[in-house]
């Protein structure tokens, strides 16, 4: 249950609801049961969190759980990144049918090392174009990136039609960190949002994050802070 | 460069020679680079490793590279398991499509803890006829299972028409442990093969999964004992 108190209460510039409402409610856990991906949607639907991002072979069900009360939000070539194009569009349209209105993909990373940027574009565009409309968001992963890469990727992502860039899958060695978020947020100077995900615990981290520019938190704990 | 002293030399009841033969020589890092997947597959050539294990977007570069003298192998709803059968199905067939001769598949961890144990056989049985005749291993990452959970999963791997069950992804909590390995051994009688895969490091590892019945090791270092 969440505390209206709570809620309504002011943390820096924002309410309880509206932190809330820049949440990627988010549970990826591989052995996550559906109980406990329901809960998250409960959650989710109670918080009026942005979405909920979950598995894909449980988009189908919380789609119809939830009945387009929230968005489901799930994951493409997560979280390695390295599944071909092809499988990526592929899983792309296949989450699209079951019911997911937003779609957080992973770059290949390894064509970013090798400077295949052409290669980098046409896996962003592929599935941008599998999402017929629905939302995307690009996972950059920077825990392995240099400034100069990230910041590359913010040029690819913007050219790849995306909505959004996003730091972290939260699989790897790192989460968001602040200094990345804002490179981001200055790089992308408002053609694109910027998602920060990974390691996101507190209300403090929230306000930090949306103080600097980031419009959209994947976390799978902040909605608890409000209970 | 392999040192022909120390692979002719014997290590309990095999020669490095043979050892290497049960390895699928393994790099799946996410920022792997091409020079990194080409090293691998020199090695492999060289070392005559029963495979080599890489991610689903560098199987044709390497299969083009490698001109039939090793198997390619690469891996499916990797290494989460959570993607839809469908995409599963689709990797799969890309993967053959692409040169992989060997796959090395997630299972739906979730369905498990729900017990679904439908959708877990569909699941292996949509990826089996995917492969097309070529080799599927199922990975089961034994340390998110309770030890009834790895016995069941033998009983469904098996029926799944899979030609092994496979300990672990080496991205979860941990790796294979002798323990698991003898467990799997132990309950499928024959009918598939084991491999151990994810912190195996040195050549006594090697020999004590070897000894108890493991017929494939996926491994990234041991290659390098021999050099």
């Amino acid at each position: 249950m969440l505390n209206k108190e709570k809620l309504t209460q002011k943390y820096g510039n924002y309410t309880g609801y509206e932190i809330l409402s820049y949440c990627d409610h988010t549970i990826l856990k591989q052995d996550a049961k559906w109980e406990d991906v329901k809960r998250i949607c409960d959650e989710g639907m109670m918080g009026k969190t942005a979405s909920v991002c979950i598995s894909p072979s449980y988009v189908k069900q919380a789609f119809e759980y939830t009945e387009n009360k929230l968005p489901i939000c799930t994951v493409v070539g997560f979280p390695n990144g390295y599944m071909t194009t092809k499988t990526k569009a592929f899983e792309t349209a296949d989450a699209v049918k079951n019911g997911a209105r937003e779609i957080d993909m992973v770059i290949n990373i390894g064509h970013l090392k090798n400077k295949k940027y052409d290669e980098l574009l046409d896996d962003i565009k592929a599935v941008k174009e599998a999402c017929s409309g629905k939302l995307l968001k690009v996972i950059i992963e920077t825990c392995l990136l240099t400034d100069d890469e990230k910041r590359k990727m913010c040029e690819i992502v913007i050219n790849g039609g995306a909505e959004y860039i996003k730091t972290s899958t939260g699989f790897s060695t790192n989460g968001a960190t602040l200094h990345d978020a804002k490179l981001m947020v200055d790089e992308c100077q408002g053609k694109i949002k910027v998602k920060a995900a990974g390691g996101i615990k507190t209300i403090d981290d929230a306000v930090n994050y949306l103080d600097i520019g980031v419009s959209r938190l994947g976390t799978s704990s902040l909605i608890k802070l409000f209970g």
